[in-house]
């Protein structure tokens, strides 16, 4: 009789490497690993043949590239969704598709659990299993890292060593990192006291630091189509390609750096430094569209729901009820934000260098100082007396009753008489 | 009999210039001119010469300065308050306080009538009359742009020369300008069309380039009490010197510059250009504060209430009953907002440089990957099922209706199997 | 030469009567008169040819109650939208619907002008004329109450009398009053001095004072479809037909009073008593079908966005991108809101009485004392250590340096020892 | 040697009876129970016996009615805080006082443990022991239900027994039920499936079914100053004696009935009936005062800052600090509410009857029909223009690119020509 099958989110690194002979150790599985690659940069070759040698059944690759960024990536952008006024978001939106590939896996493979790498303490074992909770509340999870005695890097290590496996050797572990095609974040080291600068040139990889980006500068112009971003200096280009295109044109000109102390989902502070080169620019040039495009009423309650819509997807609630409708609305709301815009990216800053929609609410004739025929200003009377009428209504009432600003002394304060 | 005052609020520009005779030409009021020191840099005693010259029958000029910084900058600072993601609410601040203090000369001078200068298009008008709605509601308010048939710089310069009166002289007036000790704005000129980059070198006059500013760059400091700034580069400062002090030293690194096209109260969009030095380094800094000392949930919340106080700014409610509980709310979240922010300047870009605080709610103990005695790797799990728990009923009721993301075909999804 | 036409929103009633002469004398159009029934009851042939009589070169009856329920209602409802926690939304609702269909005359009739009777102090100009807006920016808006110098009921049928035109006598003229399909509203006499209690005997039409009600009681059962009302005691019934029935049933049982001071968006507080029998049952219904069917997240965010579309609907901004976008939200939000709901009228209160779902979320075994295999008493543990570190955290911050609630006496108070 | 010592919040319960003797056995602590007088209604001189007798080195009672309406009731009124527009927080309230309460006791006593007889499913852990941490996050919290077998009330007994200890009984156990001075709640038996009615006539006991309730009905009027109850009737009441009064008035009236099912912190559904007789008629008449002493940009505002805080409450974050921001807002906010309601109590139901303030907003001379000075019908005119600007503004750019709402066949509907 065949073994029960366990999918493993297989990476190639140190973790899920000894997650496998640990599982079947302790388990007696057939491991399917499983390599999704959202942009991590890796040789998949490479990695697959790892899985295999270290004992995995079967190991498949998907490239989900082009799927990441168009239904996650795009879908946060544009909302505007930041968490905490400065994280664009990239491991978090990353996590919810890995799982739920994870889960067609087990559901192809008639796999019985899922088994991820992820610590007990950060923030992704909840992306993870609170999506596969989402699409197969039958599948038995598997979190290590929160069951097995390990501690540390050197006792995965001196695992793998006993057992004469390998040890995979990643290009620079200083830091704790994550990458795909949207980001790079860091933890560790020297950003564990916040009082320290972070060590930037050791530190980054997407990005120069600004100091060292080429003093010319460089323009760059993205164009958007219902919120979401399609061409590149005037030229058409799928997700993937016009994400590759803008990492590159940001990350030379060290655009995109992010250093905050952040609350995880699990009730700690930590602290972190993201590379988000192409996505600043998005970001930065998304809502400039959205000056244009969006009356003030959308443009005012939008910024609600993308802070409400960042928490959920920090929160790894990406597969719920609430995400679905807050989408919906994103979608109405962003359906004429069509259009183009001009940046300077120079030594680390973005600045806006024009912008254009051919749904533009902007009305250069309204606007003017002379008056034109859509508004007279003897209106703006009219306007201000009924705008200003509580405020007014309020001042009576203090008037009649004695009390209140309107009336007393402490408000209205004696002025220089030379 | 003496006449009727009106209360004049007088900057010594083309405008308020022509409001003085066609005051006394069209009322037959005693013109009582306030020259409101806010920081626009002007010679308040040649102004003041030019008021009486005029026909004023008298001219007081009050230093401002330190009450705007204290009163309105700072609880603006301290809700972190930005308008449509940009705006840093420059002038909308300063409006309140310069119509509280012509309404303060109103009773002090006995006057029955305010007038200002605003045009009919924008903002301010309605920031001054909701203020002086809000303290004087028996006042008359005079607002001559919607009155009088002048259309232009050109029709005003006619006005004054057919009385003899000389026609002051603004160091440059190719932009529509707005300055004080916050900030500086422009509109008009190649602004007005969406599409055009800004002129930057002809426009900026706080802030270089960020081209031309030092390849050094530069390391600043800023300390913090209860959410206000105290201190520079180690050094405790009032208010005044403080923002002359950030000013200078964003200024020079070419940071705060902000190109937006913006929604006016009146129901349209205008564009504009911010330079805010020292403001785009307080309000960063601020931010780094507010990480460090509050808990997820007030930030979330504040983040909301900051939102609607930027609103209700812009819009000239400031004194309102909402704006004075927000402020309430923020005085109360930030009370241990106490620490100081270290920030590297370079050409344009702020970037963090450490940050700490006493009452800090980062714990490097609690963050760090090992596991310590205040939380358990393991306790991560209980957590999940409770927090996860809605997406597994509602998939476990999906599974048993047959409906839903957790069952639907459309959902799950085939994938690569080699 | 054929004179220009003008779409009038035609009552019947005497303002509206009044406006035909008035505007063929001072504008020399011809007056297209067009009734639309939202469910006023009038008798609409008699009206017509009142129209015709009085001047109007003709006159249009639409039926557009339908139209007004599943468009207008049904999405308010489906948000739980209610203004300031009382008001159903009764007129608000109706008044887009009915300048869409004047606009969709003037655009069949060629018309250049539309005319509506609402006075200059109320709501009702501002819905009329923010949907005309929306859809044709062309066309002239001619609102009489802000233009002639008629000032009250007397001088309008001295007016009529003076033409030799017949006075239309409404039945009861006591209140000033709004109909519809969902609901009837009443304002002046007693209720202009908010320390009256309303006269109910007087003013009540389609509810009994509770007092008369049937010391029976009755039982009622409403069936939802995602998240919109489908049949009633267990007989599905069209839109038209299911408020017709609602308002019977609730009307017999006193249910559905609302007397408020509520704030126009004029500036201004006024007061109204509100019959919405049927709508009281449903919006009863739908908030059991809600709590039965919507996650926790979906929930709160939902009574967020129900605030704001209240907000909307009473300003007459119901055709707005911000609008369409909460609707779609609410769209998805509403998917799984399907089931049954009974309820208990009695005297004018209405208790819940039991409710079903296909797709309820709640789940008597996880929710029963007794432990369960989806959850696990020992997993609170591990959910309140998380759940509760922040205030842990910052507990531990206090006792660290000495300040805050953790160690300040006055926090712990001194407790009674025998 | 002394023994370490635990506090137990001690009800004379069955659940905490038991407790007594576990502690002992299995922890070899002295046992310091406290029962907390919060209006349960019990003969807390038999209880304190029954502790003493059972095994506690003492027992201290403590009555903490008054501080709990001042402290936690009042600001929760004050804020209109409702749970998923139902629940009026009865419990939610009283659990934070409760365990500050222990807290103050481990402090005095020098105790290391706190203990509670919450289960493991429900809210009230959670609320206990955030307190706990809040306060004290060095004591250590034991909750008995999450550790030990027993399962059921069957097993309580039997341990009892086994001990021979007498077995508390309450007057009525077939519910599960929390009672204090601002409510009683019912969970279980027929409640358990969401289809049954509640068994009203076995279940309510603070009062009457309102088939039973009096034909006259009763007139009550509140009295507020500053958002919080100070008289009934006219007559100035303490707060304990004024909400003994109103339960009263509200009970055998009929009034105060909820039945909801509604969502735990923990993650899942339950339902309960609350009682709250004296508390409904507050909340009633609460709002019908903020309706004449707020303006609108208050009320809006306040709606939301009101959810958050029911939010807070229910989830047990009393003693945070986005909660004591929450009620600095409420404090400025409610400062002027200050007047007198009169309602309509009849059989379940309540009905304004009439409300007034010194310092109410609604003004009748501006909202009466004629034109007043303050108000003039042709500002409307104004108003509308820029109030719809946005709209028409869209509409034009509609117009020009010939596509959206102002264009499209679909929105422009042909009518009736009959």
């Amino acid at each position: 009789m065949s073994k029960e099958k366990v999918i493993l989110a297989y990476s190639g690194g140190l973790d899920t490497t000894v997650i496998i002979p640990w599982l079947k150790e302790n388990y007696d599985y057939d491991v399917v690993a499983v390599c999704i690659d959202v942009g991590q940069g890796d040789d998949w070759g490479k990695i697959k043949q790892r899985a295999l040698d270290t004992g995995a059944s079967s190991c498949y690759v998907v490239d989900a590239r082009e799927e990441y960024i168009t239904d996650f990536i795009w879908p946060a952008l544009k909302a505007n969704a930041i968490y905490e006024d400065r994280y664009l978001l990239g491991t978090s939106t990353a996590r919810p598709l890995i799982a739920k590939i994870l889960v067609d896996y087990a559901r192809q493979e008639g796999a019985t659990a899922i088994c991820h790498g992820a610590t007990g303490k950060g923030n992704d074992q909840i992306r993870f299993e609170l999506t596969i909770k989402a699409f197969a509340p039958d599948l038995k999870i598997i979190a290590p890292w929160r069951i097995w005695d390990i501690q540390s890097r050197e006792e995965e290590i001196e695992y793998l060593e006993k057992r004469n496996i390998p040890v995979p050797m990643k290009k620079d572990q200083s830091y704790s990192r994550d990458e795909n095609i949207w980001h790079l974040s860091h933890e560790g080291l020297e950003l564990e006291e916040t009082e320290n600068e972070p060590n930037w040139k050791h530190m980054l990889q997407l990005t120069v630091v600004p100091e060292e980006a080429p003093e010319a500068g460089e323009y760059v112009e993205v164009g958007f189509e219902h919120g979401i971003p399609v061409s590149v200096n005037g030229k058409k280009m799928g997700a993937l390609e016009l994400m590759k295109e803008l990492n590159k044109i940001g990350g030379r000109n060290g655009v995109g750096l992010v250093d905050i102390v952040e609350n995880r989902v699990v009730g700690m502070k930590s602290r972190g430094v993201y590379e988000t080169p192409g996505g600043a620019i998005l970001y930065f040039a998304h809502e400039q569209m959205d000056h244009l495009c969006l009356d003030r009423d959308t443009y005012f309650f939008k910024q609600q729901a993308s802070l409400k819509m960042s928490e959920l997807i920090y929160n790894g609630r990406w597969y719920t009820r609430l995400m679905e409708s807050l989408m919906a609305f994103m979608d109405t709301a962003e359906q004429n934000v069509t259009g183009t815009v001009k940046m300077k990216l120079y030594k680390g800053s973005i600045r806006g260098a024009g912008s254009s929609s051919p749904y533009s609410l902007y009305n250069a004739n309204i606007a003017s100082f002379t008056t034109g025929d859509l508004y007279d200003h003897h209106d703006a009377e009219g306007f201000i007396t009924l705008f200003g009428l509580p405020l007014k209504v309020r001042a009576m009432m203090e008037q009649a009753t004695g009390q209140g600003q309107a009336v007393e002394a402490k408000a209205l304060k004696q002025r220089p008489t030379e």
